[in-house]
């Protein structure tokens, strides 16, 4: 399959329609429309493989991921997202894979009304490049900074799940992604969350008008909420025991691991928040309207640093890198 | 050099100031208005260490050339330039090597007024992926498609330098990139085509009342072409005596060589446009009030397929691959 096959295969395996594509892929560049009043998001991330996914990750699985990582930086902002770019980078032209991942990559890419308008395809080793774009009313997309003292902070989502599953992959590198998964499995749900982020867009939105600041949760809690509090800062102390997901982890892993898995696993995407006390039913109705459960995990505070406690009160430790001092 | 060190060194070594830029490098996402009554173009190119540069390519260089490539694209499409992201995946974090790179990228984004407003840093193979965004008065974008028979067609500057400067190097691999380059030397002027490509912006604009088509020449002037005429379902008559630069390369390469590197070496990034005879003259004072000049090298033909014909009136023979057929 040579250059121009290719990019027809990805064409019309993720054909989606919007009127605010004036010119879409095939010439030198796209061009869109921005609806008035509103400000365009934009973010670029690039999986590589072997270090952002295992290398024996189903083709369609690094399509819907290569996409994910970028809905969810756009979720963070609260935006509403509307075209990507995808540049590819891949060792041959082998046209199942091809089909497959461009297979993955719509399948997300319709359910959010994302219209792939352009891109690049290059020989070289695996690797993923996105670019997504998106919109937010003028001035309203959420920031990092501007979590204040006295904030409650929320997540979207479970954390921990996606590094676990990683983990359960690990233990068994005989099955591969061979096995078929099991929703009711707890290890085929760990595998599902690393391999199949689901971006929480309609959780950021929701957020939008009562959030002080978000992020998304890529590189483990204890390194992101790092983000908010530097731009902010700000302190924050958090209760290991609300962590969602920190529980169902340690039934299963020692709870050293759990622990370690749901602050600095990475790989969530789920969004984390700070919202004002005052606002807090507001924004756990609006994201309950959306199917999801905001919950609380902790609060801002005056006092530099992190500050982590066990259901016994006791602090702990956490030595991700990024961080750079903890009590 | 840790990632974030890193980041920090790239933004403030490309710091520019955009009063359309709402967020910038930093949060989950940038921000940015898009002026009224104008469309936002968008386009992403990867440049891959060994495929689209030689490994031995001075990092400034590189840099510079990654962005090149993408402005190149939005000024085939008329297009102002305005921001770029970029994608770096790095082998090691040499701060060395990242200086130089920024240095080069940032030369070229401080010419053309663009504001790096986001990225990714991932550890890999060198790849360097580079997403622009620009504006067009709405609707006023050039296309591929649009081609007339009777169409006058022309290129902003000479053809096959690019591709004489990879040879002069590849007869020379001793020099590498330690030789200062000359800027009398013929074969030295060669080799900045090729590590410091102008992308044609001015010219871009100024065709934008004129032409009736657009490309930018990246694949080589039959290949590229030849996507104008498939899209505009015409064909075409070149003649290879008009081509900028054949002259100048045959007088220090064989014959059948100089013809080749203008037709097909690659690497130009100039534009080629079609535009109605009536408006060529126009075309050609808009164009030299930029400092460049218009060459018309042929007309679009009604008879499908693309013939050269050399000075002697004979028809040669191109082989390009993405070309389909050629009498």
């Amino acid at each position: 399959m040579n250059e121009f096959a290719l990019i027809d295969l990805i064409q019309s395996t993720c054909a989606l329609h919007r009127p605010d594509v004036r010119i879409g892929i095939g010439d030198d560049a796209a061009a869109i429309d921005v609806p008035e009043g509103h400000e365009l998001l934009i973010c670029t991330d690039t999986l590589v493989a072997g270090r952002h996914f295992p290398i024996n990750t189903r083709a369609e699985d690094i399509g819907w991921k290569s996409l994910a990582v970028n809905l969810s930086d756009l979720a963070a902002m609260g935006g509403t997202p509307a075209f990507a770019l995808l540049a590819l980078c891949l060792p041959d032209s082998d046209e199942t894979w091809v089909r497959a991942f461009a297979r993955g990559f719509s399948e997300l890419a319709s359910m959010h009304n994302v219209a792939l308008i352009g891109g690049d395809t290059t020989r070289g080793p695996l690797a993923v490049t996105v670019t997504a774009l998106g919109f937010a009313p003028r001035g309203r997309a959420l920031r990092r900074s501007g979590a204040q003292v006295g904030d409650t902070i929320v997540v979207t989502g479970a954390l921990g799940a996606a590094a676990a599953g990683l983990h359960f992959l690990e233990l068994r590198p005989e099955c591969g992604r061979a096995y078929r998964l099991d929703p009711n499995r707890f290890d085929h749900q760990c595998v599902t969350a690393l391999d199949r982020p689901a971006p929480q867009i309609a959780q950021g939105i929701a957020l939008r008008d009562y959030a002080s600041s978000a992020i998304d949760i890529s590189d483990g809690l204890a390194a992101d909420l790092g983000h908010v509090l530097r731009l902010s800062e700000t302190g924050a102390d958090i209760e290991l025991g609300l962590l969602p997901g920190w529980q169902a982890l340690s039934e299963v892993l020692s709870l050293e691991q759990a622990t370690r898995l749901v602050l600095s696993g990475g790989d969530d995407y789920v969004v984390l928040a700070t919202v004002p006390p005052n606002r807090l039913q507001e924004a756990e109705l609006a994201v309950k309207s959306t199917g999801a459960v905001l919950t609380t995990i902790g609060h801002v505070s005056a006092e530099p640093g992190l500050r982590i406690r066990d259901p016994q009160g006791n602090l702990i430790h956490v030595d991700k890198a990024g961080w750079d001092h903890f009590a």
